[in-house]
């Protein structure tokens, strides 16, 4: 079971309200979607997660293959059951990550060919054995393999690696089996070219996918170059569908992603600042860990209700970082997510009220506009 | 507010039921304490210590006193305070650790010079400055500073150093200002020589603390040893006040020190063996993180309800470990904590019953007589 709802389309831009339903429960959107490479939520329990509200997590097919395999998944009942996670999780392809392994992988129409970052062995991801690893995963969300192409990139590059995706995004649909309770997304390839997202955007609406991803983007281009890039491609997007822009997690991006029609977004952001100190306010990023927090008693953000800044002091949580104590780095996850995720319902609300680009101009007035941009 | 009220003591052997009062709660014993070395116990919430109904945990003045230092938990108002843990504390008085230092200090009448383990900073503990710590942390139970001797040593080594502990246990009664909220306990040494023994528990019990530590014991002398003397020692301490036994943690040592009259006991050794990957079953200890248990979907110990055996599978646990993940060394340890705590508990319903032998016998036929010795 798989259904998109469009409840509202803003008046002031193209942002939209939703809801997603599939088997394992309900999603608002527009959403921030925490990452659990491994079969974890960094730091998190599953009940912390539901505590905060989160609706849905991202898994990585490239890392869950390799370890624990899937062999161990199947035995576990999918990964739902392995990992104690009854919601709805989102799994990549394998995709982005056998790419980044730019020395050591093959690329070819059949698949790529790549060693493991682990023990060096051979593998080998083609769209039909990322399909049959999601389709043994579960995920409620399964994503086609492709390539997320380099910033920058030639336009012959992008051309030739666009249309590859395209014709494994066919072979992904043409695999899967599991299409009932596993929706597949197309994912939009295209670069920074406007004319390859489009063609891209339109070879891929017409495979009728449950779902759209935006690829691509949010990959060392300009804030300015990816708004430009995203709201010229989301116009070629189904309506009735979920839009998902891949790897953002920054409150900005965030926002300039919504005001641009995306409904979905997911990024290892908060929780890796989180563990290396570093935990983002409603006035600004702030790095805990350092030495001038010692005796400041204050919690991480005043107007913040996460458990961590109900409970603990910044000179404590300073000292956690300063003894390398495991709690500093669930401290500061706890409340990095609870931000974003807090920050999504509140911006599902604007969106409700119309009120979306003036909630927008005043979090960037507090949060510090110049300084927000690739703060991180 | 300190009161020890002796419940009732075991028909079998010297087992007794007691409750300790203090300014934060009560505390059942016999009662296994989680330590919580730099003002957190480690991966682990003081939610989560209550929800394992841990009744007190131990924090250390030497750890504490470099860091964050006491000036922070001074304006913190305390450790209770400053790590949002309401129940009651237990500090011990950094003796252990400084003497630890053996190549790093040096030992007068007057106190201990040391240099920091962290920056190598000229450093100085006496009895009046492990009081004055304890007295800034808050804790709720106090030690007096002392020398925990290494195994074997001399008899007149122990000799000189018992002595000296007693001298110190009189400055640190001196000197300690809290008494209405703070019980400052003596600490009982003498090596494995039982003249010696009698000697530093009268010269205590003469001092009239309202709660006496055996220490120096499970320091490498063999189990039965560790039985003789503390068993030789509890006769010459007061009924009527609480007596500890300081660094036991295993399940076998536990029974032989709530055997031989002991109310309390403390050691790293469940935290700190889980984060290594190693569990404490009903049936013995288990390497969850072997790889033997990579497709084993049964919980850790199938007569365990703790959160960790209700929720999670060895596979997916020594998964978590496989691929270093901090939620493996969080269910590690809340198993662990769990064991110990839980096991606390039945211990008191078997006194209550008059059934500790038997109890006992029951266990370590389960766990394994021969594999329980010295195993960690």
């Amino acid at each position: 079971m798989f259904e998109f709802e469009l409840i509202k389309e803003s008046k002031e831009c193209k942002a939209r309200l939703g809801k997603i339903k599939t088997t394992h429960g309900e999603i608002e959107t527009p959403i921030f979607m925490p990452v659990g490479t491994r079969a974890t939520v960094k730091t998190m329990t599953p009940e912390e997660l539901k505590e905060l509200e989160a609706q849905i997590i991202l898994s990585n097919t490239y890392h869950l293959y390799l370890k624990p395999g899937m062999e161990i998944i199947e035995k576990a009942g999918g990964l739902h059951k392995f990992m104690n996670w009854d919601k709805p999780i989102l799994t990549d392809s394998g995709g982005f990550q056998v790419f980044s392994l730019s020395n050591n992988r093959k690329i070819s129409e059949e698949g790529v060919e790549f060693r493991s970052h682990i023990d060096g062995s051979k593998k080998f991801l083609s769209p039909e054995i990322s399909v049959d690893i999601q389709n043994t995963l579960g995920s409620d969300i399964m994503m086609c393999f492709d390539e997320c192409a380099p910033y920058p990139s030639s336009y012959e590059y992008i051309l030739n690696s666009m249309n590859r995706t395209t014709r494994w995004a066919r072979r992904c649909k043409d695999h899967h089996k599991n299409v009932d309770n596993q929706a597949l997304f197309g994912i939009i390839q295209g670069g920074m070219y406007k004319d390859l997202r489009e063609i891209s955007a339109k070879d891929l609406v017409a495979l009728d996918f449950p779902g759209y991803a935006v690829g691509g983007l949010s990959v060392g281009e300009p804030l300015e170059l990816m708004n430009e890039i995203l709201d010229f491609t989301t116009d070629f997007m189904p309506k009735n569908k979920p839009r998902y822009l891949m790897g953002v997690g920054s409150p900005d991006y965030l926002f300039e992603a919504v005001e641009r029609g995306i409904d979905m977004a997911d990024c290892v952001l908060p929780t890796r600042i989180a563990r290396n100190g570093t935990v983002i306010t409603s006035k600004g990023k702030l790095v805990i860990k350092n030495a001038k927090y010692k005796d400041d008693f204050t919690p991480i953000d005043d107007e913040c209700d996460c458990y961590t800044c109900k409970n603990y002091s910044r000179a404590y949580i300073r000292h956690l970082f300063n003894v390398d104590e495991i709690l500093a780095l669930r401290l500061a996850t706890i409340h990095n997510l609870h931000f974003l995720i807090n920050l999504m319902k509140k911006i599902r609300e604007s969106i409700k009220n119309d009120t979306f680009m003036e909630f927008k101009d005043d979090f960037y007035n507090k949060y510090g506009y110049n300084k927000i941009r690739r703060e991180f």
